[in-house]
């Protein structure tokens, strides 16, 4: 027996004036997420907790079945990992931006003009000069002007403030320690030291003068923020005696799912945008069903055109998602498999955040007790039998119909 | 963007005999209830947890966003502020009653015959001549036969039994510490001292011998109970950054709104009974919404005729509170602010007492979910896009629709 976890981020949402009063799932021609909700029991699902707005890591760590009030260490570990670092206990990570500052260090452009994955790496690779006493910095290029830290090392702490403050218009500051410890202490001077020693290179780097010249931003800064460490759990493998895979496009996602013990599944042209080879990774989840247990796949888009604040592009990304997925649910139906389909949180297209609105869920598999709902949207999805779950339990319902939880008690 | 929250006191009820099976709510002819309904994201709220009676300060309490389980301290101190003593830390408050005692200290009638509020402000006048060691007695006469006592000074505790134990026919008793320490120990024997005190004044007192002169009872003792102290916790207004105003007849409620940070506003003829000023409070919310963001409205008369076990004329109160509340729905309609219509706990008409179910809840406003629900009833919000939530979470959903909650992770 098994489930595959279709999560499309930032799905839910709220009603639209756009839409005629309706959420975009509510207005979606959407037949296949429909028949979902048809085949299954529906229900809503407070990732978090009623009315708190999850981030997109503490989002999927109770999705997978973890506390984030307990088992939540930072987001940098999974960014760390999501871009391909072997990360070590120990170690501390950081997301970065490459940044346009001034000569007063003061921010003038968060994204260093968008400069292009190429060119990150090119500066990436002169940071790896930078030697730091006792530590070992790691450097990484990811997206356009993304970037992770990871400072590997003995007696570090993850317990530092951001120097990326979400900001332009102010002065880079120094990071501080965010508790009374040695650690954090020593931590913060590192990390200074960094992104001092980083700004000198870039700075000086022929390719930013060339920038200039060509009249763009210098990517002359790197702007640390998100520290996190390794969580400290068993991986899901472990704690349900069963194989996990997951796929997904975002280096995050895959990073949290690596850090929990899943198995990535790279898949071509699986981007995390709009754009993303839907195709490709619905065959790849196909696939992976005749190997794993648990196959978790995560579609962004939806999330990107609510940040976008474009109510009616979501119902068409929604459409769009539910016709890729077809081919999923038909094999799964012929299969007697499980699936699963929600959202790691609810992105109000009107308000362009995340927001802790609750979630809608359906399962469909083997004897699931079918109840009466006929669309998978928020409002119908509420009447369904699940009632109001917590992210935190889906996985232990999951488990529960695979037979994989323990008798509590005799 | 604003809120106003409608707490009907005891509204919740249960199937009735006397209304051919239907709840009060289900009976009434209430247009704007069902008006909230219809607009609105409609559920069912376990005020504290499933099946527990709530009291009415432990319900606000929890309906406040506070965990009634860690953040109850007691009820004398929410009943010392709404009589406008400005309780202290430190201070511990009492409910007291003045009684009529026979010879042996026999409790003949726990409201001293009723005695009107002016005999009783007489009576508490004469007990400010107590003197206690070490410790300051201040008593307030509120209501007919009630007051309130606080004790200030230093080393003192609120873990000291009751003296009203709601008999009559019994000696009443000496106050007995609640735990094993110096504090309560010690406030056992103020508290006792003063009790003594009080006997002998009120004893001697002409108003008391003149009504034996008439053949009325005597309030010759005072009856204290529910001790408590100041809940430590930080006030709404901090705790979410918005301004917080309370309008409520009732002392009680009054006093938990100010302990835990609302301004209140008072309305005059606002009694906190089935007479009261309910055109006079709508005018005053819908006046408070110019300069809060949230508004409490506290509407007393649904739970005085449960507790007279009178379904017909529960049915009655709500449709003239479902009237009254008619312009207030039109304002927050109008400004597109958000309304909560709910009760605190469920008092059944037919057992006059708080019960443990749960109660209706129904949120308007801004691209809340809009779900099919269309009376605002015990069993059709059961159906309703917010299913079964805690009253302890209902702040938080609200302050995520102000856009106020935190992200918790990235």
């Amino acid at each position: 027996m098994k489930i595959v976890l279709i999560v499309c981020d930032g799905m839910g949402d709220r009603s639209t004036k756009a839409l005629n009063g309706l959420t975009p799932l509510q207005a979606a021609n959407a037949p296949t997420f429909n028949r979902i909700a048809s085949l299954g029991e529906c229900g809503i699902m407070d990732v978090i907790s009623p009315g708190q707005p999850p981030g997109s890591d503490t989002a999927h760590l109770a999705i997978f079945g973890y506390d984030p009030y307990t088992q939540y260490s930072g987001r940098g570990a999974y960014e760390a990992l999501g871009a391909g670092i072997e990360l070590r206990p120990g170690d501390v990570a950081f997301r970065c931006n490459f940044a346009t500052v001034n000569n007063e260090d003061i921010v003038i452009d968060r994204r260093a003009g968008r400069i292009t994955s190429d060119e990150a790496k090119i500066l990436a690779d002169a940071l790896k000069d930078i030697k730091l006493e006792d530590v070992e910095p790691i450097f990484v290029s990811t997206t356009e002007h993304r970037g992770v830290l990871v400072l590997r090392g003995e007696r570090l702490s993850r317990m530092v403030s951001d120097i990326d403050v979400h900001e332009v218009g102010v002065k880079i500051g120094k990071p501080k320690p965010l508790e009374d410890s040695k650690e954090a202490e020593r931590t913060s001077k590192i990390l200074e030291e960094f992104v001092s020693k980083a700004r000198k290179i870039l700075e000086n780097h022929p390719l930013n003068k060339e920038r200039i010249a060509k009249g763009l931003l210098p990517a002359n800064a790197v702007l640390p923020r998100g520290a996190g460490t390794l969580p400290n759990v068993k991986p899901i493998s472990e704690l349900w005696d069963i194989r996990a895979a997951a796929i997904a496009g975002g280096a995050l996602y895959k990073g949290v799912a690596k850090a929990l013990g899943f198995d990535i599944i790279n898949v071509p042209g699986a981007t995390g945008t709009v754009n993303t080879n839907l195709k490709g990774k619905v065959d790849y989840a196909i696939n992976a069903l005749k190997t794993y247990d648990l196959v978790f796949l995560h579609i962004k888009a939806t999330d990107t055109v609510s940040h976008d604040k474009n109510p009616v592009k979501k119902k068409e990304v929604i459409e769009w998602i539910s016709s890729g997925i077809t081919p999923l649910l038909d094999f799964v139906e012929a299969q007697d498999y499980y699936l699963v389909l929600t959202a790691d949180h609810t992105t109000p297209s009107e308000v362009g955040e995340h927001r802790g609105d609750p979630v809608p869920v359906a399962i469909v598999g083997p004897n699931v007790r079918k109840d009466w709902t006929e669309r998978f949207d928020e409002i119908s999805c509420a009447r369904g039998g699940l009632c109001r779950i917590r992210g935190a339990d889906l996985i232990r319902i999951l488990m529960n119909y695979l037979g994989k939880v323990p008798l509590f008690g005799e």
